[in-house]
């Protein structure tokens, strides 16, 4: 009993924002049993990832061992927590454990990628727990900006653990469970080995802001409006749709949700029932026959996604819909960092309209749905673990709340991805580093991240691309090389065509090429690239990427 | 006389922040005299400009007028004013005038690029006035954040303009001269007909903190400190430069200068007399033989630039310095939006290192060069023109500032890039429409944004690249056709190699094409793209970019 040892190993999320991946087992060593605590996806960028659509965690270490995972636990349906399980599941197999709206969105994404809807388990909250393997798992209702997020508590021979997925406390969430300080002190009361704890607000030093207190506010501002009026928000943060609509109501208008993901969010929560009293929604349609003034349009693209519903307003007509001089446009939201661009390019275009808008600049409009700095040593204190374990967030994140733990007196320990701790003993302890990555979801294929393929493709963008063919025919060219250029200027400094340029120099190595080169494929590239990289730099001031290709006849 | 009219033309920087280029005419319609006020560079980005090295504004307008132009008047030596007139000047031919510390760097910019320095006019500030052609043109002394900004005065026989340049109100300053609300209410006292005016902060509601307000803080950052500290700022804000060396001497540390651009400016500022009591610095090399509690570094690359000494610094040694637990990393600087990503990775290489890294959440160490709303409210008073043009700035910057000028009873006007504003009638007119946009420099190529270069670049990334080449001989195809891929994923849906698949889908094609078809590059062309891209979509889900090179062959 006691060589088993008790483990916690992030795959994913410490060490970003996104992508969260946590692995817990328990048993021998190097023959524990497994549970994966969420599944989720990061987002791409143009900098990083271009052409790519998702980003998982590298699941490689765990999929090698999956016929000892018992089971995978969802705390809330976040695509950065839940995002990635129709892609990766298959490669996994092992059932899958979320409560009633989680399971309820889980299920949609299953039936996208034609998994068998059966690997997913609805529990119901804490008290009740589910067994699997020597794992004892109960979904602790907690409050974020997404109905029925959990906490986890996981108990073993070794203890209990505490993992609290994304969290704030909020005692008057609007729609979805309050957070309940005495359910989380009975569950701390036996004892917590670990606390394993949302990070990614810890720089932020006010305490949080109840959902409450954005309703009034917004109120007041819809009901000052003349126009139409959007809002935009997160889909899934159904409070904060709730509140919107609401308060469109109050003000005498007709609610439009306008994008998919707005009207299949609405749609889980009523059919899961925790959406009650949802103003009556009308079509686009019906709200053209109405005064501007009495409509009001909840969109999707709070990011400034290009083609969610608030981009497509912004450039004009969107299902028959259009924005003009004296409409509002509401941001109930924060631009996620690294999506700056793309939130001004809306705003702007909406300023050539006209149109007003308002974002969370004077904080009245939104507020986080993660734990502040005071909020995180609340959490601490109520839980008082022998441990902190930060997650959720970049390596900054995770440091600064470790330091937060230590100056409440909790032990606590920086542990980012692929950091295998073992959490059995008196003090946590690094056992293994283990070899951890990113899978990029290419078109329909599963790439790794070190591929080589999305760097090639950086390497095309940046520098432009010459391709060049030759024909050699007994070992020997037959005419000319010939180049052709994709994304380069067409003309240098010499004021001929590049591609004249560097077919001349290509003839002129051709000519006093020996057979040997000629003869071989590596070194006729070599060659090659090298004259049309350097008379490039020389023309165009650019070394491009050069791929050749030689056909070679017998003649 | 009364034939004669005065215009304001913005060429860059009215629709963003940065890439400024203001055009102002007198005289006869189109058949004006004309001078530009400032010729600056905007940043590329991955998203939109990949490989990309600087953006200027296109001035085809002005270089097809540029007989009639008398001058080129830079307000200050930021790089978004500066930045292009060693690229753009040999097309416009015209004198620049500058004051002092602008002149020193923009000879450096034209020994650079091989140009006559003798172009560059060094001139004196107000009440001393330039004449050229018809403009009256003085360099009034304003505060910003960089030594010796001004707003400029230019008088027609049509009147007053006051051009703010950028600016803040700052009494302050440090080093270069304080806001001067006298001098200012002397220049407005004959009247003025437009106040051109800055506009990026316009969305800041609380009034502008002096530079003078950093120092004690950060003296006081520095004395806590026991390990190394790096601060790192933008090298042409010398009075920040100055300020956090003063502060690194007064806790007894030697000061080391880090990076090619601080260097240049700090000589810069002595070479022209304006920075004075610059504490002595010392090179790399002997801060090594010091205690780290010794020593401080001032380092370039605030934004987190790559190349950068922050950067350099931040994955390991920079001529021989580097970081450990217990040294503090300070940002007096605040992260341009764009430029998150990059300075969080800096950031969280530090954190990895056990470095602390300190930045301006807290508002203690830095304050912006830019005037906020109430500043700019103060501003139109001082100088009570007959109308308010907001200039640099994006769309929404201009709007709120037109709305916060007619708020205050002046007449104000939105005029983006290309609108062609009369100021000589009794209200602002539009006059024209004149087709603007962006010079892309390539290498050391100058391309048109619309060329569709760049378009190329982002589409291989985004989609990657197929090469297929084949040899047709006589009419019929000599072989199959070959594939070549780049930035694709080897293998699709199928399991087989992508160029297989590829392949073989182009010989059954092949095999069906009738001789037009064969014998039409086009069509050939038109074919083939059609099936790599169906073939691609069904192997990987991704369409790529195809490039087709037939060579053909007479037998």
């Amino acid at each position: 009993m006691s060589s088993n040892r008790l483990i916690y190993l992030p795959l994913g999320g410490a060490g970003e924002i996104g992508m969260n991946c946590y692995v817990y087992g328990y048993g021998p060593a190097d023959k524990e049993r497994y549970i994966i605590v969420d599944l989720g996806v990061a987002f791409p960028d143009m900098d990083s990832t271009p052409g790519v659509d998702l980003i998982f965690a590298d699941i490689a270490w765990i999929q090698a061992r999956k016929d000892r995972l018992d089971g995978i636990f969802i705390t809330h349906a976040h695509e950065d927590h839940i995002g990635a399980i129709g892609h990766l599941w298959s490669r996994l197999g092992a059932p899958i454990y979320a409560r009633a709206f989680t399971a309820h969105l889980a299920r949609l994404k299953f039936e996208e990628h034609g998994h068998d809807e059966m690997a997913i388990n609805t529990v119901p909250p804490y008290p009740e727990m589910t067994q699997v393997g020597p794992f004892n798992v109960g979904f602790v209702p907690i409050s974020h900006s997404i109905p029925e997020s959990s906490g986890l508590v996981i108990d073993t021979d070794a203890g209990r653990l505490v993992h609290t997925g994304d969290f704030k406390i909020d005692e008057t969430p609007g729609v979805g469970e309050a957070f309940d300080r005495k359910l989380w002190a009975k569950v701390a009361k036996p004892g917590v080995r670990a606390l394993i704890c949302d990070s990614t607000n810890v720089f932020s030093p006010e305490p949080g802001r109840s959902e409450a207190s954005v309703g009034p506010e917004i109120e007041k501002l819809v009901a000052s409006s003349k126009g139409m009026v959007v809002a935009t928000t997160f889909a899934s943060n159904i409070a904060r749709v709730k509140t919107l609509a609401q308060a469109g109501q109050r003000a005498g208008r007709s609610i439009v949700l306008l994008g998919r993901s707005m009207r299949r969010m609405v749609t889980a929560g009523v059919e899961v029932g925790i959406l009650k009293d949802f103003p009556k929604t009308i079509s686009p349609e019906d709200a053209k026959a109405l005064p501007r003034g009495n409509v009001m349009l909840l969109a999707t693209g709070s990011q400034g996604e290009r083609r969610a519903a608030s981009a497509q307003l912004s450039r004009g007509k969107y299902l028959g819909m259009s924005l003009k001089e004296g409409d509002l446009f509401l941001f109930s939201s924060k631009t996620i960092p690294g999506n700056e661009k793309s939130v001004a390019r809306i705003v702007n275009s909406y300023s050539e309209m006209g149109v007003d808008v308002v974002d969370d600049s004077s904080g009245h409009y939104h507020v986080s749905g993660h734990a502040n700095r005071p909020d995180l040593a609340e959490m601490h204190k109520i839980i008082q673990p022998q441990f902190v374990i930060p997650m959720h967030g970049e390596h900054r994140h995770l440091r600064e709340h470790a330091k937060l733990g230590e100056s409440g007196g909790f032990k606590s320990v920086i542990a980012p991805n692929g950091t295998m701790i073992e959490l059995s003993g008196n003090a946590p302890e690094v056992a293994e580093f283990v070899e951890t990555g990113r899978t990029y979801l290419d078109g329909r294929v599963q790439i790794g991240a070190m591929d080589g393929v999305v760097r090639e493709r950086i390497k095309m963008a940046l520098n432009g691309h010459v391709v060049v063919t030759m024909i050699i025919e007994d070992g020997k060219p037959l005419g000319d090389a010939w180049c052709e250029i994709i994304g380069l200027p067409e003309v240098g400094r010499s004021r001929a065509p590049l591609v004249e340029v560097l077919e001349e120099d290509l003839t002129q190595f051709l000519m006093r090429a020996n057979k040997k080169t000629l003869a071989s494929d590596d070194k006729l590239n070599e060659g090659i690239r090298r004259i049309v990289r350097n008379s490039s730099k020389e023309e165009i001031g650019k070394k491009p990427e050069v791929t050749l290709v030689v056909s070679r006849l017998a003649g």
